[in-house]
């Protein structure tokens, strides 16, 4: 039997999976002999002996020639910096060596004049072999866009295929990578399991619109159904993610979500990146405030540290006031020993004595029933607390029907409350939701009758309330959301590397 | 202006994430103080001292009751372990606790007997609280079918919500987890970006049927196009990961893919996770070959140690002559300095042969210029090297268009082969592949042109090649493959939370 074999041998496999992981992440590892080139962040990152020959391979960010010597700087692309080459004679530079070509160089390594701006430079002489020295692997047309310095963020959109190239969305690519590791060492560290729930779907999450259908290019057109129904896909994979949360009681994914959303704004994408996170034995919605707190505040230390300690580096490259700017939000992250908490009600009451008071002017007044708007976020994050604040305890009608409803009030529908939370952020608004989840088979049923929802697609779902129901909760994040928020990006298409929206999928 | 004054922030941003990372990852975190109770895994990793009072969590693994106790063992899913406890007198035990029931249990952590085969065990006697002694949070049906210990595979796909709940699949799932980490890590230590390519695109990559089609809800139904034209979800992210090479020099990605296949094998699935890498300024196939072998043992390598760091829990617990039969395989991995690589038609040669010589006897005999059945691939890798084994260099009208064509016959198109790889290891067949990508303009378009392919859609992708093209390769391998072989698991649907299939996607 293949179940009872497997399961004695999986249990091998599983038994210091989670235990061990501290120690597996935290343990020494030897540098890797990769079969490749060495990258410019590896040379800067650990310099060979000075006037020890080396090869340098990259893309030239810029170059000029006078009448004894060429100077080009080259770039690939693993760091931001560039290394230096001092081409002696200009000679040995091809004619075909332009801003935005690929090159190879081979020189001596050489530490930086006393008093120059960088440590080491790499010296191209030719002695060995004139026509190794300085080699162009692909020319760059007249028109290569990136040859001028600076292009608008509307502009690089337009060109898919060169945008990444540059400096500002080549720093926000590895900004993605830190951010998602960061995030993963967190999840590891707090005991979770990252899991992989499925993005094509039969279940709507959120009950509502804005959803993309998936058929088989060669059964549409036969009017057939590849999955035997309707398949679309997932805009949230909170419901797998639930039934996984009841079998390994801490569960993580990051995964894409799509919406088919037609409004044109600058913090929505039709595909996007979402973390999301369940947790069974939790009983109150503080304990997902606190811990969603932690995983942002992880990540924000992380990245301070980082800037810290590269301190001379930045000195020497940037513009001190435009640091400022940055790392002071991110100071101001941690900086509190915790975030503050209101609830809806709360929150509805500060933003009437604000337009009371003639200290805000809104566009829309905040009415105790309807949902937060855009502008009463970003006020009450960014001007009222100026840091980010978790708002619990919305109405029960602006909310979807899986979210625990709170005892005061339940039997009065238009003042009862769900056990949720909005986290809201300076500048972007709501960045994570969550809820405790309705664990009691028959209040769920209850809410999903009163709201005359179809229940058979839910059926899978509500079976996990009919064996083993715990209580439970999680949330949800936009990592676009998060990544526009950290690097202060104002379009959450530049934190993407290929942006889709509605008229937009070019390639 | 957005993109100067974002430049210079970026930079900051970017200085040190690459360079630091070994340092971050190696650096000791002190364990977190979650809102949460504490886990299985938790209690058991560090244990609380004897005789103090704690809580657990989680569901009935088993029970029985005599005269004067009662046993009730508890399982989470943090670890497969689950917690003995035992319970005086057995009445505390509520008359609705059944194995799959979840519990909250109050007692004291106590030592095990000598001569027992557990460590600890948790005495329950209701002292302080008899009505807290034992809590069941969720009561289980009577036709609750995990009560039962064993069910088949097969049997167990058809009950998703329950399914995952199951001491193999909980274990599978983590077993997912650890190895994504491994990976991350991985390829953190090697330099590499994380990057998320689009699923939404307008591209057929492999040039081939079966995709699924994707359409906004609200268009579909009034004949419009959301994205201004036809949009599918990606089978393989390798041209937009291209582009991000061309950026950042060495990426990959993690990632969903969808191939809408009607072929219903036990290693196919519609929805799949790929893992994809690019790399740039590498010139051979063997660069290619030696890293991927590199990314594999670390894999392995990591699983294994933890085997036998946990070689005392193992004994306990399974059954050894299993634990064996699994431990070979990742010991055969590891075992030789560097797999064996042979050509295509080398491949060719050793499979005629072996049937010459009567050794073998393929269902579909070897023909130079067709491709290997999977037959072949499986014996080459199980019988003949009993190894995993790269396969290079296949004839050119095997392989899709943009693989680079080798110089020797590259004017025969019938005898000419591509600079390109799979790595096939026994029971599976083909896990990886990859290849050199043309990076000559000219070249790819004489290849575009002789197959006759529509070149409109590939122009962004050709346009790579037009500026600053760089010599580059990359491979892609099936996540599920990779779990599948390594946890010797019979049916890629089981390694899998949510399997998608044809005619399957019941939630």
């Amino acid at each position: 039997m293949l179940s009872s074999r497997i399961a004695v041998k999986r249990n091998a496999l599983s038994v210091h999976f989670t235990s061990q992981f501290s120690r597996l992440s935290s343990s020494k590892t030897s540098p890797l002999e990769l079969p490749f080139p060495k990258s410019i962040s590896e040379i800067l990152s650990s310099p060979p002996a000075n006037s020890s020959p080396i090869t340098v391979n990259g893309w030239v960010s810029g170059s000029r020639t006078s009448k004894n010597v060429a100077f080009v700087d080259v770039r690939d692309g693993t760091t931001f910096q560039d290394i230096k080459c001092i081409v002696r004679p200009p000679s040995l530079i091809p004619s075909n060596l332009n801003t935005g070509s690929s090159v190879t160089l081979h020189g001596l390594w050489t530490e930086g004049k006393k008093g120059s701006s960088q440590a080491f430079e790499l010296q191209v002489n030719g002695n060995d072999n004139p026509d190794a020295a300085v080699k162009v692997l692909g020319e760059v047309e007249e028109l290569y866009p990136l040859q001028k310095k600076s292009h608008t963020a509307q502009f690089l959109r337009t060109i898919p295929e060169y945008r990444l190239r540059t400096i500002e969305m080549s720093a926000i690519l590895r900004f993605r990578s830190v951010v998602e590791t960061a995030l993963v060492e967190f999840f590891n560290s707090a005991g979770f399991t990252k899991t992989h729930p499925p993005l094509i779907t039969s279940s709507d999450c959120e009950g509502a619109g804005e959803l993309f259908k998936v058929e088989s290019n060669s059964k549409v057109e036969k009017g057939e159904k590849f999955f035997g129904k309707d398949a679309y896909l997932s805009v949230s994979t909170q419901l797998h993610l639930e039934v996984m949360c009841a079998a390994l009681s801490r569960v993580w994914t990051l995964t894409p979500c799509f919406r088919a959303e037609e409004s044109d704004t600058n913090r929505h994408l039709s595909e996007f990146w979402m973390l999301e996170a369940e947790v069974a034995f939790v009983e109150d919605v503080r304990q997902l405030t606190r811990f969603s707190e932690m995983m942002i505040k992880s990540v924000v230390q992380r990245l301070h540290d980082n800037l810290e300690n590269s301190a001379s580096n930045l000195t020497e490259t940037i513009d001190k006031q435009l640091v400022e700017t940055m790392t002071s939000r991110w100071e101001m992250m941690l900086k509190k020993d915790q975030w503050d908490t209101i609830t809806y009600t709360e929150a509805i009451e500060i933003l009437h004595r604000s337009m009371e008071e003639g200290k805000t002017n809104f566009k829309f007044a905040p009415i105790w029933g309807e949902s937060l708007k855009s502008e009463h976020e970003k006020w009450l994050a960014g001007s009222y607390f100026g840091n980010p604040v978790f708002v619990t305890d919305y109405p029960l009608n602006e909310k979807p029907f899986y979210m625990q409803i709170n005892p005061e009030n339940s039997d009065n529908i238009d003042k009862a409350t769900v056990a949720c939370f909005d986290l809201l952020v300076p500048d972007i608004g709501e960045l994570i939701g969550g809820s405790m989840r309705e664990h009691d088979l028959k209040k769920l049923e209850a809410e999903i009758s009163r709201r005359e929802m179809d229940v058979s697609p839910l059926q899978w779902y509500l079976a996990l309330r009919e064996n083993g129901s715990v209580p439970h909760g999680g949330f949800g994040m936009g990592f676009e959301r998060l990544l526009q928020y950290l690097s202060c990006t104002e379009n959450i298409r530049d934190v993407v590397p290929f942006p889709r929206h509605v008229d937009s999928c070019p390639c």
